[in-house]
């Protein structure tokens, strides 16, 4: 074991109840919960690590921003600086009765870490202090280090864009580091170079001013009906998303992003079996679709009588919530406009579409020197187990970043596909969580002494 | 005013705080609410008026019977027997907020009673027994009299069929008036020779053992699209039901029921306004489709993430609730496996289909003397606006009463065509529920005296 190695076991053992206390918080953004106590827990936690402290407020309407900055140690390279983006809220943790563990608790088990967020990702932001601490105690931090931590990701990052740009000097960095990332499917550890955008609407119609007997079904119009044939029309059997121009947009992949995918696998048996997925993959090419596949999925359907038993009503009103994914090409707004023009020629006029929020895609250059590097220094930790992916299949405020810092990107951590970050029983494995904090250190080491 | 008339007046406005009372029991049968406390009032209820009451708890598994026999008085006749049915469930009041007022109070407002169960059909019950305080004090009742009343009509009335099986000599009688009754649109009181049974059923997918993170939509498979999907191809664009055979079994109208259904009329213009119908009625011909259509309604939908804001998952499992209004000629079990097979053959072999409850449709021979007499009587009560309809567009287990008593079968009462009889704000207006009241009154007469 080296000596950085042994200083990340050791800040991570001295770190862990840190780390569950930072759990424990329950950061719900989309409820407003926990908010401004965890912007106090972070505050502290910065300054105990001897890093400069603001709370941005002056973007207006959101959440606060934690902004911490570290200078380089004496044997550091002062001139290059390194951005961490991680977030502070969480996902709703519901359905409660599906997790085995409580949620807020972080819960040692058998190998894994339980709790929400672990991954998603008050986990990587613990792992990366913990790896700040281990260089600290092994002769100082290698370069600068900024860390803006937002409280809004899972609610779609509304005040990025606005916040990039207030302050876009704050920010300025030779190179980005994204919240989290981690191992696929077949235990490769993926350093990955872009995100999805993604665009969610909600799909309502009413078809009557109250709820009505079924027995005037005979001449009455349903809204639960409307709606169900309304989405149906948008979508093939197999899957295609039925909107005119929905893929237009997609920019082909380059020769050099072409080689990453083709690098990349996926076990469709262990992706099944992990989720317990009842049918075929809907994809024959699903690593493609993962990185340059644009998606249209139902989040939810609400309509009438949705309890126990029978009620032979006709339901007033149905609403659908739907998110896409988009990718390198595609503009949030564009692509909701297709579907309001889609739905209106398929006839479907009255289904009120609301947008509820867009991000645009992002996908740096794959090109790009601190890209290779990082490729680099993760075969050193992880060895042949590394893929290049041009972006994630998530999404993230990755363009704003862009624009502001116009550096590259790259999103790397512990999370393996198992991990559930939206879902009950959120986890990572103890040992991906160490491996993640020693790859933070080497990158930060090679970072500020190679490039 | 004849002397009835004012007997019946008299009648009403003693009983009408027996009326609120039964309407403040909460006797909600999908939820197992208020059963015993309604059956202590109803046996009481009838013994008050002289009857002869049972309460028949010898049906596996079933709510209460009410039973009560009255002897025809001594200038009535004492050869013919008529049999009411009514039920003493209502459904759920549900959706709590939009009811202007207690939806268990009995509250009177321009002309209108509020309450759940006022119009389907405790109102009904209550009028019925003011009839009968009226013919006792104006010399006696004209004819036998028996009550059934059964504690599960809104969760499908699964026990008649073994009830009137168990009880058919008790329910002997020359003819039967069913529970409720009233006026259409355009004001025309109908005499109602029949009803359409019912199809409940709950079509539910499950595509995985968890809730997915969205991004994965780009191999996973989501059961509520699966749903939509599924649900989608049962159904074509202008609304008729895509499953192979469904129509087929429809016994066509005879000359008489043609005659019948010609002389109705259905005013789409107030039905449209009455229930705020956002878009035209869904066929040419409501009348036709009311008496002798079979339909397929959504219920309910139910997947995923249904709050407010976002929340980027994949539905692991989507429900749908579906009920068919079933017309002579069909059958509910044929009809469950037709969809069945239909969706088997569409694809969706892997969307399960419960059987939740079925009923089968039944029509009077509308050449009956009793069907006509029926329709007389109402022409002297009502003048000229009177329909003769084949057959209710609701449900009720008119079927296996036929088939244990033999006897022709007419549903009247005091509704209208806005009642509302399973929704918020179910009223009937006070002139109806008197005018019911001679009804009735006069319909015992004539039955006594003329047959």
């Amino acid at each position: 074991m080296s000596d950085l190695t042994t200083a990340v076991t050791a800040a991570l053992t001295a770190d862990h109840d840190r780390l569950a206390a930072y759990l424990k918080l329950q950061t719900v953004s989309v409820q407003n919960r926990g908010i401004t106590a965890t912007v106090t827990f972070l505050t502290h936690a910065f300054e105990e690590l001897g890093a400069q402290v603001q709370v941005w407020r002056d973007v207006a309407g959101s959440n606060p921003f934690v902004f911490a900055t570290f200078t380089a140690g004496p044997h550091g390279n002062a001139d290059r600086t390194l951005l961490f983006y991680n977030h502070y809220d969480v996902q709703p943790p519901e359905p409660l009765a599906e997790w085995q563990t409580d949620p807020f608790t972080l819960t040692e088990k058998a190998g894994y870490y339980y709790a929400r967020g672990i991954s998603d990702d008050k986990g990587e932001l613990m792992l990366r202090l913990s790896a700040v601490k281990a260089l600290q105690a092994s002769g100082g931090l290698p370069c600068n280090l900024k860390f803006v931590v937002e409280g809004e990701e899972e609610i779609g990052s509304r005040h990025i864009p606005q916040m990039t740009q207030q302050h876009a000097s704050d920010l300025a960095a030779d190179a980005i580091v994204w919240e989290t990332g981690g191992k696929d499917a077949d235990e490769n550890f993926q350093v990955t170079c872009g995100a999805k955008g993604i665009l969610c609407l909600e799909l309502s119609v009413t078809t009557a001013e109250k709820d009505l007997h079924s027995s005037l079904a005979a001449y009455a119009d349903n809204a639960a009906w409307r709606l169900t044939q309304a989405l149906a029309s948008l979508r093939t059997a197999d899957n295609r998303v039925k909107v005119a121009g929905f893929y237009d947009d997609i920019r082909p992949l380059t020769p050099t992003e072409r080689r990453a995918v083709a690098a990349m696998t996926l076990n469709g048996d262990v992706v099944k079996q992990h989720f317990g997925l009842k049918r075929p993959l809907i994809t024959a090419d699903p690593v493609t679709e993962l990185v340059n596949g644009s998606t249209m999925t139902l989040n939810g359907l609400s309509s009438g009588y949705e309890g126990a038993g029978v009620k032979t009503v006709i339901p007033k009103r149905a609403t659908a919530k739907v998110d896409c994914r988009l990718v390198p090409g595609q503009d949030p707004q564009h692509q909701a406009q297709l579907i309001r023009d889609q739905l209106k020629r398929n006839g479907f006029g009255d289904v009120r579409v609301t947008y509820l929020l867009g991000e645009a895609p992002f996908r740096s250059d794959l090109t790009a020197p601190f890209v290779k590097m990082a490729v680099k220094t993760a075969h050193q930790v992880y060895g042949d187990h590394v893929r290049l992916v041009p972006n994630m299949a998530g999404t993230g405020p990755q363009a704003p970043f862009f624009a502001a810092v116009q550096a590259p990107i790259v999103a790397v951590g512990s999370t393996w596909a198992g991990s559930g970050p939206h879902a009950p029983n959120e986890n990572v494995r103890v040992a991906d969580y160490q491996q993640a904090a020693c790859y933070t250190a080497e990158l930060l080491t090679v970072f500020g002494t190679q490039m």
